[in-house]
């Protein structure tokens, strides 16, 4: 299969490119790693991307920004960053992208435990990944072709907690392998509609 | 109590107001109709109701807009207006609400049963009441002074059914005192961060 992975250069990115790779050939995307360029905030780019690439048989999306940041001082535009960038950047991956991946291909987002299991200043982080398991639920009863939608709803990622672990105190990390998995079962099986959490 | 109403006029609107009224003061705001009037997807007019009421003990909101379309034709824009109206409108009842709702008052938001049970032309809306319960969930454990926050999530209302009946073949539709007695439990109760899924 052709796959694009959007956000390969991430901590999600590598681990799904790791897992893939020896079966299948790899388009790499990155905001500026990776072997093409998109900003996922701009149709333009995206357009842009998916002209280039031409025809593909399935779709990874591990990009993705939200603000982080204590509630009581979020206004609106704090909230702006998760809608624009990992809400509507990977909406508009799949739909831009669907009039570019072959018959039965798919698409798979990633959202991220904190849809369910919230953490202090992950308020704007929750409602975006709340956002895209429901949407993906809905958009598989209306995708035309045999294509398929899933997310990988995954926990805190050991490979992150240098970075995140103090948010994320308690809470049991995943390793990068693991998550990568439930990637596989979404491009590699045949299920759609489906929240794969990993936790 | 002082409570405050938005989206007063319309269908589960008036169920709740019916269902809280011979105990409480109400203040019923409508986009149109109601005591005072607001416009959810300005934070301009959203500040002028708060002026206007002045401090009050529980707000509920069942207003909020979203587009309903084939999925197939839809673009980054029809999704725009339920992320600005449904969504984000009744976000910002909370973010500029808080400042003017006494301690241990309660918000109470609306979002709907296609967060998890999809159907054709719903896309959108199961994208923001997703969003709506994750929020709810996140919000709540930042909630200053003991404020409360939870989201009821109903079937389609039977009073709906002339309207929304062809897109809901097979929901078993669910009578809006039913779904007034969700709020009632979120304002008079003591719960906070929950979905009252209503079926």
């Amino acid at each position: 299969m052709k796959i694009v992975v959007v956000g390969a250069t991430g901590t999600i990115g590598k681990a799904v490119v790791g897992a893939l790779q020896d079966r299948h050939e790899i388009v790499k995307v990155g905001k500026k790693g990776g072997d093409l360029h998109v900003d996922i905030t701009d149709a333009e780019s995206i357009r842009g991307l998916f002209k280039k690439i031409g025809s593909f048989d399935a779709l990874v999306s591990a990009a993705g920004k939200v603000h982080f940041g204590d509630f009581g001082t979020m206004t609106e535009k704090e909230f702006t960053v998760g809608l624009k960038d990992k809400l509507m950047g990977q909406v508009n991956l799949v739909l831009i992208g669907r009039d570019h991946i072959n018959d039965g291909g798919s698409f798979t987002l990633t959202a991220g435990v904190l849809s369910h299991d919230p953490i202090r200043y992950g308020v704007s982080a929750s409602l975006v990944n709340g956002a895209l398991e429901s949407f993906t639920k809905a958009a598989a009863i209306e995708m035309p072709r045999g294509l398929r939608i899933n997310v990988v709803s995954p926990g805190v990622l050991t490979e992150s907690l240098p970075t995140y672990g103090d948010y994320f105190r308690g809470h049991e990390p995943v390793p990068g392998a693991r998550v990568a998995n439930a990637y596989l079962k979404s491009v590699e099986g045949r299920m759609t509609g489906q929240v794969l959490t990993v936790l």
